[in-house]
């Protein structure tokens, strides 16, 4: 997987940090997670081609994480997109979307559909989408990215027992076992699990279990951190996390990389940011836009 | 006055060029036409305080023209914003801005008003606009702003009747004569008048009454050329102006300079344009983003 940091500011943009959005590419799917204003020209910038996309995710409706989807949607549907485009969204995205389709004057013509959710996982070919509430004043969701387990092939063991490449391994690879040679041979000899990848991505909330469940074990935890602690009344005001909430999250989650984002404009450099959560919890780095993260 | 260009691509924003908009400023007055989105990160990145936005004017309801005005709303909300913001459009711009204010999650709690306006002349303090209809496909405005004449003191006159800085020299330039020594002054032997400037932006349409109505006698034409004549078909299919015809406008309207923007994002580099629009009219340049010119 990889990760392309589209947008790391928060409510008001400055010359460095657009608003939010974040891009996952995994084999032939691109999600984008929230689609603040100007993300269609952040990933023009990023060189990511719109073919590309096949699923966005929003966590909440304030503007500065959605107001790129209509000019968004209009690129689409005037260029050679063919995919069917699927956008999930927490209780109201339906409705959002009406609006904003009516707040301008074109038709969305291309194949999409709008999915409202609560707490759930999202099954897909090769992850799932793990979904949790969020507190922040209006209906707000987290996700979790998990790649499912793959099955690889031991090669010694193969090589050993003179198996030829073709169906039978692609059996052992399904969880089968397979005869040989008149050998029964068992999937947990001939292959082992590769566990799969983690990303977690928590924008704009107050710490609660929704944060804890998304954090869990993850490869690489992305949070929101609007505020350093010295902001903290103006950051539970706001629901909003400081940098040391997020901090102490990732440190009782077993994350292995924290990545902090939505950072307010106040923060003209990121470095007091930094200095807070690093304290705590080592593994941290400062998003910046078009940053990008191998997984 | 001097004219700032925040966004001089069209629909698909380039890693160049952003949506339309337009910022004129006039003594203590912001103008903006169109506002594209991404235009309050423009604003950010030209170092325009939003404090100097009075009035936004919006051309047509097309996306690339109007997407940004959602989160210029928002930011501006939460700002300490204290003036009253007025903002004209064609027919049917209440109901727009009313769906996307419904498209996402903010109170617009500042004084603001929203005027649906037709061919008309606007009257304000040191200037007013001219508006035209325009002919592409939707209700679509075209404006000219035009200062107001400004009567000046003949000061070789006045220092040789004697007389002295202060309220006659008022009367004299609102046209009015005075009575100095016994002697009856008239404006017309103590004053001159300087022609106000004008300033035309014809942003979208096909090439129509309203673009040399507006084009007469301006100082500076803004004129959209989303293509060259060789896309003349396309330009006519979609409504739109080539570089061609907009030097011819200006070629025949008595205009002093040119501007094209809104290029298609085809034109990587504007050389096609500009040659085909200063064959027919010399003093033709082409907008990019952030360019500045007084006027």
């Amino acid at each position: 997987m990889e990760i392309v940091f589209l947008g790391t500011g928060s409510m008001v943009p400055t010359k460095e940090r657009n608003h939010q959005s974040i891009f996952v590419s995994h084999n032939g799917e691109g999600l984008l997670f929230d689609c603040g204003e100007g993300t269609q020209r952040q990933l023009k910038i990023a060189n990511i081609r719109l073919g590309k996309l096949s699923k966005i995710f929003i966590t909440h409706w304030h503007g500065d994480h959605v107001l790129g989807l209509p000019g968004l949607l209009q690129t689409l549907g005037s260029s050679d997109y063919e995919r069917r485009l699927e956008i999930y969204g927490p209780e109201g995205t339906k409705k959002r979307v009406e609006h904003l389709l009516k707040g301008f004057s074109f038709n969305i013509d291309f194949e999409h559909e709008i999915f409202e959710i609560s707490e759930t996982v999202l099954n897909f070919k090769d992850f799932s989408v793990v979904v949790k509430s969020l507190e922040h004043g209006v209906p707000c969701l987290g996700y979790a990215i998990i790649e499912h387990d793959k099955r690889k092939i031991k090669t010694n063991v193969i090589k050993r027992l003179g198996i030829p490449d073709g169906p039978l391994l692609g059996k052992l690879q399904e969880n089968k076992e397979i005869k040989w040679n008149n050998i029964v041979v068992l999937p947990k000899d001939a292959t082992f699990v590769v566990k799969g990848k983690k990303i977690a991505i928590v924008l704009d909330t107050m710490l609660c279990n929704g944060v804890y469940a998304l954090a869990k074990d993850a490869d690489v935890l992305i949070s929101e951190a609007s505020y350093t602690s010295e902001l903290e009344e103006k950051a539970e005001e706001y629901n909003h996390l400081t940098a040391k909430q997020a901090a102490l999250a990732a440190s009782q989650s077993n994350v292995e990389k924290l990545v902090l984002t939505h950072l307010s404009q106040r923060y003209k450099t990121p470095e007091k940011v930094l200095e807070e959560a690093s304290t705590i919890f080592k593994k941290t780095i400062i998003a910046h836009d078009f940053m990008k993260i191998k997984v």
